[in-house]
């Protein structure tokens, strides 16, 4: 249909959405300050004031940037006149900090200040994370000056950002950062500031990966995504993250250049990765070495890896892709992840975080014992590399930026939440409790005053979707109702929510044969206690599936729907790994049925660490 | 049936074993010492004798253990007469070179003995391998002294073990090593000397483990095996070439000791990894990351790691376990590892490694670029940490121990190959062409003269064997002749050999759905160049394996025998990743069939690098 513009000013005010809100604002934000000011990350800081400083805690030159995460998303609760009691101090703290330390030519990042590190400012492109520091000070400083109207940081922030232009910017050095994310900030550093250096810088850093700049003595070029020009990559690969950030990147230098050639690689780079290389549950990343994308159809569950960051830069990727052509295609990917891959690396009391997200728990899981993103039985309370809990805070924090945009004279509803949506033209109300119902009551509150469509979208899933009971047919995920507003107008979506089973691609051997079942957006897992057979000897044919019917969630766990439904129970004798196939098929041994509760998979492990699977056998 | 003793006079005469030892002789070791002078593994020696000794080459403190193993396989070339020219020099230069840089008190180890490092001596017992490095130079030097008659290396072999043990025998320090391997020589020097305190060095080694004496930054104490008490264990854990040979040591300990709480713990373990963690290859870890051997039924086709060191500690247990019971279940598995997880390590003309071995290969993989040991298309020369090749080279060359063993009044035939077996009691020679027939023919060269049996081991696979053309059955895995034998006397043993297809168990997710081909104790694979349609597209249904048929290998491969079968071929259209089931079955497009050759898995890989398959779709 067309970019879209998108809409900053929606607030959410119900449903699971905000409870994610009110959680993230009471709960994983208090911990996330207190970890960060527990783990040092302020000392890092706060050391540099002093004449002999002591020594840089944490092993990583990259931990301001979790300040930088939180500081984000305090800006949007601050903004909003929400927060706890002591946000607005800690704020003010470290932008404090932040303005004392900055060196005076504008350099910042309290690894490298320190003096005896001074000299290696800039000399490890690939490892340093310098620009990547950067990145996330100015989407801080962007953030903070939008929803709070407070310059400071954005100061800071350009001070730094223009040191960085002079030294890298056209006939400076030809650096690149080992890990992209200072290309988003620098677009939206420009789209604040109206300064175009920005975006060429930006766009600089896209055109020169791939020429071997960086070099490292453990990770390969292709974890940088610097052995390919950006535009010659045939597949989304490398480290899952970085990946993300960069395509997210390079997607902000399109919106602004209008280079053809970069939508043009974004394009293939998108479809290819959702056809060949996401997780159902929009995960991105299957192995634990080098946190790397895998090759393509390569997904086992048990070992996904899915960092919890690389699903925040695949939806920052979808929707820059929502917002360049206005495809719904990329919405369902983007709610696919915020529900599943996304939505499971937090607890569900807001203060414990995955670090990688397996589809599968094995019954007799090996705990890796003391290691930090080694696929530990259930969420931790922080990490020694803190990248994803306060990636979750500012998300979350932001999560009303990504439910509408709009066009002229349109109003685009891209994700279903109850919440008021507010531009020029019109004010518009939702109600609805998606995703746990496919309901959506929308009300003009302020009509525009001319015919003026509204947009919704149709998810992929939907089938038999009605519109103030008639029913409706979307064109490529769309329903467009345009007419004459008046105020107390309303519509009354209905998306249809059935128990479905997905299969999986043939060459994807990982589920081969195994049925996964999802409701709406969301996907859905057994955890053993909800089973009275091992999870493992379960098998669910299609028919079965037809059976299912939806319950309360278990004991324990918030939230509103499970699905209930009898699975066929197949029990293994003790048997051969590798039996010989012989002429007669062998006689499934069945031991009648069992009466199953699946739960969301954003909330499993929320209680003791037992076997789970997405991903059921069929047969 | 009870334990046996080894025999170590076996010639292996012809075969593809023999072919085996002459490539190791003619090509692998040349190439490796080749190797070893170029990386410096000499240079970290001679170094020693300078009074400012240049720095040590290589990052890791166990580089002299390639020598060792090296030192070790020559020892039996040589031994045998065999070996080409220059091997002798190299073997003299090396044990010269240890006699003048080994410390007073006994400590020998190139890395640590730099000047700089001295005062790091034992202090790093998790990471630093001075024991583990120690185990190779005893294993080396007992060859040596066995094989050849030398007894220099065993001198001073002991003299760092007596330092060894005065630091951490009974009384001493309560050290054990990261990396077990010494527990192993222990036995074995301790065989070899009768003194005893070597073999109680052993047993101590073996008790110490699981009591958290080991620390690492990156690594966690599963991976050391140090998180629980070797009795303790549940199931093999951790690195799996640390675990393979702690549990190969642990056996030697019993075998010493008759401790049988130890062997019943590794009853245990075998069992439980045959069941559950073992490669249809015989391939033993799981995980890229910290190449650990993973959970039951974790075992993914495309991320398999299983390193070529793992193989050969796999068959370093399953040869004791055997000695120890003569149980022939060991020997299934020990030849399982030989012809396909050990021997896919190295090339067809000997001069290349794989460091890790996976059981596919995707159409677009995409090569780590610049990694060591990340899943590279093709083997590569040499590695930054070579342990495998000269690890293949030693085993190579004392193949011959592990044909036969015996016990009073028996001779026990172990593994099948061309070759002459002597003891005191008798000789016998072996005709056959296996492992690519099954036909064998024993004759009796000198008889014992009184009645005594020959027990020919009977492969588990093996199905409507004859004895000099009448039907026989194996008792557990064996077939005793007893009788008064006279010189000349054969025995024609026939293992009919029809091409197999083998199924996974249902909780192994990976191989779900699909089927394996073997053939006597071969697993073959697709290799795309053998296939007229895409390997991801082939389907292999149960009746389509009846109509295999044998064929020569394609051209470029040495051997003798590759599979010709029909497979349907299924292409897959456009499709979504994970469709949504409807009611209705999928109707299975099918687009004719295609003629495919398969070749043995140990093969694979020696033509350019395309797509790979040991397990392709049933269905």
């Amino acid at each position: 249909m067309g970019a879209v513009s998108p809409l900053s000013s929606t607030r959410i005010t119900g449903g699971l959405l905000r409870e994610w809100q009110d959680r993230n604002r009471h709960a994983t934000i208090p911990h996330t300050v207190e970890q960060l000011r527990v783990a040092g990350n302020l000392d890092n800081l706060s050391r540099l004031l002093s004449a002999e400083p002591p020594a840089y805690r944490g092993r990583y030159p990259f931990l301001d940037t979790d300040l930088y995460k939180t500081l984000e998303g305090l800006a949007y609760e601050i903004g909003e006149g929400e927060g706890d009691a002591g946000v607005r101090e800690f704020f003010d703290e470290v932008v404090g900090l932040l303005e004392r330390v900055q060196g005076e030519d504008g350099y910042l990042n309290s690894f490298f200040q320190d003096p005896e590190a001074a000299k290696k400012h800039w000399q490890d492109l690939g490892w340093g994370h310098e620009l990547y520091n950067l990145g996330h000070l100015i989407q801080a400083a962007v953030a903070a000056h939008r929803r709070m109207g407070d310059a400071r940081l954005l100061a800071v922030a350009r001070k730094f950002a223009d040191l960085s232009v002079r030294r890298f910017g056209e006939g400076g050095k030809e650096g690149v950062c080992g890990h992209p994310e200072v290309e988003m900030a620098l677009v939206e550093l420009y789209r604040e500031t109206g300064e175009r250096a920005y975006l060429t810088q930006a766009r600089l850093f896209v055109d020169r990966r791939g020429h071997g700049h960086l070099r490292h003595s453990v990770f390969p070029p292709d974890y940088f995504q610097d052995h390919l020009p950006f535009r010659d990559l045939p597949t989304v690969t490398g480290h899952a993250v970085r990946m993300g950030y960069l395509a997210a990147g390079a997607t902000d230098v399109f919106l602004e250049t209008q280079d053809r050639t970069l939508f043009e690689t974004l394009d293939k780079l998108w479809d290819d990765m959702v056809a060949t290389k996401l997780y159902l549950t929009g995960g991105l990343g299957s192995r634990h070495s080098d946190e790397a994308i895998g090759d393509r159809y390569e997904l086992p569950s048990e070992r996904a890896y899915t960092e919890t960051c690389a699903a925040i830069a695949v939806m920052q990727w979808a929707w820059r892709m929502f917002v360049a052509t206005g495809s719904a295609k990329y919405l369902d990917v983007f709610e696919r992840v915020l529900f599943n891959a996304y939505a499971v690396g937090l607890s569900a009391d807001g203060q414990a975080f995955f670090y990688d997200n397996p589809l599968q728990r094995r019954p007799d899981h090996e705990q890796r014992s003391g290691a930090e993103t080694g696929g530990e039985a259930l969420r931790r309370s922080w990490f020694g590399c803190p990248c994803c809990p306060p990636n979750i805070v500012r998300w979350m924090a932001q999560l009303g930026d990504y439910v509408a945009a709009e066009r002229p004279d349109e109003l685009v509803i891209a994700l279903f939440t109850e919440g008021r949506i507010e531009t020029d033209a019109v004010a518009v109300s939702v109600e609805t409790a998606y995703p746990w119902d496919g309901d959506v009551r929308l009300t003009v509150e302020r009509a525009p005053g001319r015919r003026y469509a509204i947009r919704l979208r149709i998810p992929a899933w939907a089938r038999d979707v009605t519109l103030d009971g008639e029913p409706v047919t979307a064109e490529d995920g769309w329903l467009t109702v345009e007419r004459e507003w008046s105020a107390g107008d309303t519509l009354r979506l209905h998306l249809p929510m059935p128990v479905r089973g997905h299969a999986s691609h043939p060459y994807l051997d990982a589920t081969r044969g195994a049925v996964a079942v999802a409701r709406g957006p969301l996907v859905y897992c057994v955890e053993q206690q909800d089973s009275p057979a091992p999870v493992d000897d379960l098998v669910l044919p299609v028919d079965r599936l037809a059976d299912a019917e939806l319950a309360a969630l278990p004991d324990g766990l918030p939230g509103q729907v499970a699905v209930r439904l009898t699975a066929d129970v197949a029990p293994v004798p003790p048997a051969e790994l590798y039996p010989e196939i012989t002429g007669e098929p062998v006689a499934a041994e069945q031991a009648g049925t069992a009466q199953v509760t699946l739960v969301p998979y954003f909330l499993w492990g929320n209680r003791r660490p037992e076997a789970m699977r997405v991903w059921v056998r069929a047969q």
